[in-house]
């Protein structure tokens, strides 16, 4: 029997969003099924009219696996039931989406979101009695129950781009480079892009460091004669009292931009050495995908269509020891998966000689 | 107590050799020990004076991590119990090798290689009574026990971007387009690629193919309304009466660029479609290594030291579950990974609507 | 007044032709005029019906700069006056051709196409008396009266890419690495990913060879101290005796994949090298073009339009001297533009020490 | 008769650096000449003991010509008449300079620079008596009498690549980007890579702007059914009245990341757009350098070389009008090369459509 999907995106975008949606399209094409793209995540449910079309991987013509973002768009106002009421408050509008649902007479959702969104989503979906599959994605790779959530390797790829970019300009001028990367939760970004990247010190919020470590260290690397150092900081590591950096700019709604700077200048009055900061920024969401990102897009978009296809709702893709499985959603949002200070990858990068500030 | 460490790559190059022996001289270090490099895997210890010399991460100025290939050199010539004697034939030169690693004082030696290296340098091992531990690398994937080795990602890599640029002319010219992929034994790299890549479809030496089910698949995808097609295909793939295609060229001492150009001409032979053949060969072994083989190679060589560290050989490190393991090396060797026929990229790219010319 | 100009895409396609476009309708709709997209060139006025439609820059969702390839498709059967009869044989359908211009109502057309298709659509432009102006491009370099042709510096990047790809597996094996490379009658590809691409070795059509000369330098390099060596031959390369090498597949309609091989057999016969060889192909069209292509591609998109503008025909655009300026089509197609045996970039390349085989 | 061929680079770093390093030393070494490589520009002369050594090319293995940076260092404080003194204020100490030159026995000396230092080798030199040639290299491209200074196609590169990233979060969070890229006193790389990147506005100093022209060409861009704006900054760019963005971090030494935020600010003030701003700094001086920097790079070390085997001396290395040419050093430190408003690339961002914020 026919079906009819709803797909929709929400958060913070990333590369291989448009690589999950093919592979459903793709994929409930083969079953025979319409997919409904909802434009920018619930906020499509929540509009009238609804905003949303029917979409056949007809329109896709080699290039949409490629593309970074999501042609679906999404949006971080992505919480129906504390929706900015445009006067500073919140009003819960989560009817309005669940409405919205019905109107499109939906026989299933498959959402791709972060842990913020899978919670949301799945509260709708209790809500709304909706038939939900979660596929996980976030450039953060915080969302528990699974190896790989998308977005997060082409993200790391970003960084460590950065850092190859920085490594000679660094060397040529005997500088520190120090480097803030994503990461509004969790420093994987900034351990995995540090190690394959080459960093001298790693900060993350897992991690307590002080500065005057990080300064021991780097007049360690110094005195065994290299003239630079490359410093790699996530976004979500507080100043050494445990405070959030501070935001200077009324432009940006979000956090990044700070402790960067911070480091920097602490790295700089307690050290000779000459310092420069760099603040990645948004460029680590965008971008053409990574291959690994392409192919776990497309092992997740087909795992969630046949999960419908077998009954299978209120859980999320995901992918453990080579194999795609599902987990019960409730699990995956209760599993925020931060760094494990005694992980393969910290003890890696101990190994090699880099600080995290605590030594 | 100080320890000498010997250290060799094996077989054919791969990216990401050059981040194993950086993580490995750090390591080492750290225990306050010394590493020996050895020059062109077992070549270096068979010849006299033995080619090796004393490594300290002084040398790396930042950019050994980042750079393709081996600065120790390595050799396909990598089996000493039979080696080519200039005429023809071969002879048992593995004494030479035994005499020449106790000549090095070595307490232990590392070597880097794929599934056949590892055999032969565990033969080496229980013939001369070292400590050895192996490292797996080899762009195909197919060493068993681990679900990482070095080199792949960034193989697939290549060939993902291969099929990026194929891509747009392919649909400027309403052509199909035939790229052949590394991949003597088994089609991982294919598989990969092919999914990351976009094809229409992948020919695996692990999944019997017939042309007719090729050219109706690739007739199919002309009819969906698309105007060009891509078809990956490994190596190893046979004729369809199970023939390698004989090699032309005198220039070559492997089979690469044979099975291409005959699936191709095929191809034209039995649709109407114009058709055009890449044969990638060896840009895929070089570059520089992505984000993950340089972290995978940096976790391993760390976890090779640490398996010296405490008296642990005749293993192989590797990687499971998201963890640094080690498995006792004649498993590894024994367990070749060829790519499931049932498995999870397998269905995925079924899933996709990709044909493996078996349908 | 308003105008209708008609856009066509001639020729092999390459990397900036989407960007050209962007420019052409952006330039235009800032005059108030409509563009006429054209399918697969002339193939397009010559069906019937006319395959052609109205485009809009809202059509261009920001992607369209960065894709390789032509929107509007290509054909290398762009000859109406001499077009296959599909017996062997080709048959005269200008005629057709210069109808379907009338039909579309057209008050100029813009082509963008090589050396060939120019001549092609002037004779056209001729005939139909079409308000005709030209844009160069061609991954060859060879259009003459102008320094900049689209696609080229992106066939370049490719071609260096895969230098940067060969050098460590050949550093690491001890080899010798040939790179066949595209370039019809000109060898402009092969002379600048030469020198980019750090070859020792650089053959192209305008410079007679012998192997002889080839193995000489070859073995000085490795006498030098260096292990290896890097070969850059362009397609056009003949044998020693003059010879096209000859093609063996039928799966191909072109000459590529041939002097490669030959090159490579011969240096293997000559020296003691261990000799690899690489035909890059079709992946030197595609792909993302690069920033220069997309900037020049910009710069020839506008200055047609504003051609048109001031009625100005029969003219191709063309880049001089940091200057965008344009020249007599006539001019341009006679003045086919071959590497300068004497030129800046040869005299470069011997200043490295790079040999031509004419040493 | 044998020469001693001191080399230097000086000023910032940029891509390209070390490809004309190999270049002067390749050619040097074809005249059977020596050059002594120089440690951090002018520093490694005014030390003692000397820092500098002899350099030949078999140093080189094959990766130095892709490497970003510069392998002799460089240093900003570049002008031994007013150095530093420790103590806030600067003391004379071009005697040192001079005399280093002479304790190193040199015959000429090959100074690699923007128009800043070669105005202060051009001082020494007079000084000193010494042979000079100069090569142009800057990211910011404004030497003048040169068509191309080595390092500005690969900080364009990096600004292209960055909007790239850009483009796909903006689209699919309807967002404004505002991307600030480096140019201390010019428009170029802004210019150059907001068109190849698909910029909406480009603010250089070159042309004042209005905030409120602005906001009105972004709304205008919204209301042609597009939900995203890409606006791209140079550093150089004042506040609508005037004034330079003051800084706010210790840790760094130059005035970097202040332009794009008040940009950015206002346009979240007078529009309705999100915004997000990403400064992009060091990164565009790193990395790997572009095959045209490698390819000019080349051209001008060996031509650099030949200069000096003419006695020509006093002069700069150019490029113009596809040769290698070259021009008195005075000329060129006099010809400040700003962006002309009226040049044929700032005619081409406005026939796209592109504001200058001007309009």
């Amino acid at each position: 029997m026919s079906k009819r999907i709803g797909l929709l995106t929400s958060g913070g975008d990333c590369a291989g969003l448009n690589a999950i949606i093919r592979a459903v399209v793709r994929r409930a094409e083969g079953y025979g099924w319409q997919v409904v793209g909802i434009r920018e995540g619930t906020a499509g449910l929540l509009d009238r009219p609804v905003r949303a079309e029917e979409m056949s991987s007809g329109i896709f013509d080699g290039t949409i696996l490629r593309m970074g973002g999501t042609i679906l768009g999404t949006t971080n106002k992505n919480d129906p039931f504390a929706y900015p009421d445009g006067a500073g408050g919140t009003i819960d509008r989560s009817d309005d989406v669940v409405a919205g649902y019905r109107e499109l007479k939906l026989d299933a959702l498959i959402g791709i979101g972060g842990d913020g969104s899978m919670g949301i989503l799945r509260k709708l979906a209790k809500k709304g009695g909706w038939n939900f599959v979660g596929i996980p994605k976030t450039i953060d790779n915080d969302v528990g129950s699974t190896e790989i959530s998308i977005g997060h390797a082409s993200a790391v790829n970003v960084a460590v781009n950065a850092l190859d970019h920085l490594q000679p300009t660094a060397a040529s001028h005997n500088r520190v480079m120090v480097l803030e990367v994503m990461g509004r939760d969790a420093g994987h970004i900034a351990l995995s892009s540090g190690i394959a990247g080459g960093a001298d010190v790693i900060l993350i919020p897992e991690i307590p460091y002080r500065i005057e470590a990080v300064a021991r260290h780097i007049e360690r690397v110094r005195q065994g004669g290299r003239n630079f150092a490359l410093v790699v900081v996530a976004e979500a590591v507080l100043t050494e009292s445990g405070e959030p950096v501070r935001q200077r700019h009324a432009s940006g709604g979000t956090s990044y931009g700070g402790i960067g700077h911070y480091i920097g200048d602490r790295i700089a009055a307690t050290t000779e050495s000459e310092v420069r900061v760099t603040v990645l920024g948004h460029v680590q969401r965008g971008g053409m995908p990574v291959s690994r990102d392409r192919l776990m897009a497309s092992v997740f978009g087909v795992h969630a269509v046949d999960l419908i296809a077998q009954g299978s709702f209120d859980r999320m893709v995901a992918w453990q020891h080579r194999q795609a499985v599902d987990v019960p959603l409730e699990q995956a949002i209760e599993h925020f998966k931060a760094v494990e200070p005694d992980g393969a990858l910290v003890r890696t990068a101990r190994g090699l000689g880099i600080s995290f500030g605590d030594g």
